[in-house]
């Protein structure tokens, strides 16, 4: 198959992208309105402020509970701690181990506008949560996931959409996603070929398929940067390739998101194009069926 | 001399301020107004945004530049770099390594709301620029100034106040100084005693005299945190006891600020209050003659 986004060269390189963004033009039968699919197309990110209620968050969040409070979840692959302490960071495939999130993931409040922008039927490519203690959270670097799906799992078009729920207030304060409007439509293909077993390390601290500072700029320059911030509850999508980090959290605040990659049924995994071995299951879930 | 302010103890507490905030209450000779003095008093800060004209702000970069191209500076005790990294951190002393920064500490549009605040003709007790490089400057942890300089320098009372300029904008995103508005009025006496060249390690990554979460919640409880954001050539004084810290820079842009700390000269340090030595001579300047 060919291979249109080559990354993990000698040479960092900014290209255009080569998928649409949007794949269902009609706002019809979906409940994204125009201007809203106009919004995403155009940024790459679109905020539902404060979506879920009170009450639907009350019960994420107990849910969250439970599998921290789940022993056996703690000697899991899925269960990764931050670089300098015991604190965790993140827990994958919340959806296989907790019956709540399992039914969230079918929720067609959020798969009608997923199959509305992936314009086709779609799956969990993967799903985490992103836990951001107060004080201790430490950053994440720029990235774009679809590159490292591209490169380490094979995803072979940009056809994928994350979609997120605050846990707790996402604050200017608390470590929150910095998003770069307008990158989805740029591809940095970023140098350095990934080492093996990869993921391990950079599921603590990302170092292959970070762009330079340079290219940073280059893709800042027009829009600058924003941050996704919201009350929790507040829903977000955002496309596979937008480029995002997050600082550390310094604050008293504890920052919580859900994140669920929808990808099309019609772009399942290849062999990877970057890697020459396969990452962890639970990265690049083999689930192709249909939501 | 009676310590006003134990710290360094077992236990952290949180005590009331025992000095005034502002010590000349009359604004008539002075060009702080009465609802600017009210407002410092009251959130232990203010912001005086585009203080400095561009060209002004032009002048002091070209002496920073001045500074960091100079090949003797690396070698001095002043020259503090990143924690994992040869990036400059923070030059100290830069009034007394460029001309530049000296006549700006004189400089009345400053001095003149330095007296006013203080009550009283001032010297400097400390100065540095601190940068923070684009994509790698860390993160400071929490900190009073004054808990350190009662402790590790022996100021007596809490008479000072860091009057500083942006050199570049202060973005949301590019580590900016966050700020706990009316934290001022608490005094947080940390928990641990001071180790013997405690300064060496905390320029680098402070650990005493960093109050816990628990402590943090408490300070920030009712007004919450806020940053110190503007273009560069801003102006911002804090009092010397205001709570501040702030995240690492993962925005393509650079952060640097000068800050020059006043003493009244009726505020002289003494023994240190909470460690056996004296720190090095350039966090705690000896020259009182009032400026």
């Amino acid at each position: 198959m060919q291979d249109l986004y080559p990354t993990r060269r000698k040479e960092e390189k900014i290209v255009d992208r080569v998928d649409d963004v949007v794949y269902s033009k009609s706002s019809k039968k979906y409940s994204l309105k125009e201007d809203e699919v106009m919004f995403f197309e155009e940024n790459g990110y679109i905020i539902f402020p404060e979506f879920f209620t009170e009450k639907e968050v009350g019960t994420l969040n107990w849910a969250l509970e439970e599998l921290k409070s789940d022993s056996s979840m703690k000697d899991r692959e899925e269960y990764i701690t931050e670089p300098d302490s015991n604190e965790l960071r993140t827990i994958f495939s919340q959806h296989r181990f907790s019956s709540v999130f399992e039914q969230l993931i079918s929720d067609r409040r959020i798969l009608d506008k997923v199959e509305q922008i992936l314009g086709s039927k779609a799956y969990i490519h993967q799903s985490r949560i992103n836990i951001k203690p107060a004080y201790k959270g430490k950053s994440f670097p720029w990235h774009s996931d679809f590159e490292t799906w591209h490169a380490e799992d094979g995803l072979p078009r940009c056809r994928t959409v994350s979609a997120w729920i605050m846990l707790t207030d996402n604050t200017q304060f608390n470590g929150p996603l910095y998003l770069v409007p307008g990158s989805h439509k740029k591809f940095v293909a970023c140098a350095g070929e990934t080492p093996k077993d990869n993921y391990k390390e950079s599921l603590k601290n990302q170092k292959y398929g970070v762009p330079s500072l340079e290219a940073m700029k280059v893709l800042s320059k027009d829009n600058g940067i924003t941050a996704a911030l919201g009350k929790a509850g507040t829903l977000v999508f955002h496309d596979g390739n937008m480029m995002h980090g997050s600082p550390d959290n310094i604050s008293p605040d504890p920052r919580t998101n859900a994140f669920f990659v929808y990808n099309s049924i019609e772009n399942k995994p290849v062999k990877p194009f970057a890697a020459k071995g396969q990452r962890a299951s639970f990265l690049c879930l083999k689930d192709f069926k249909a939501l």
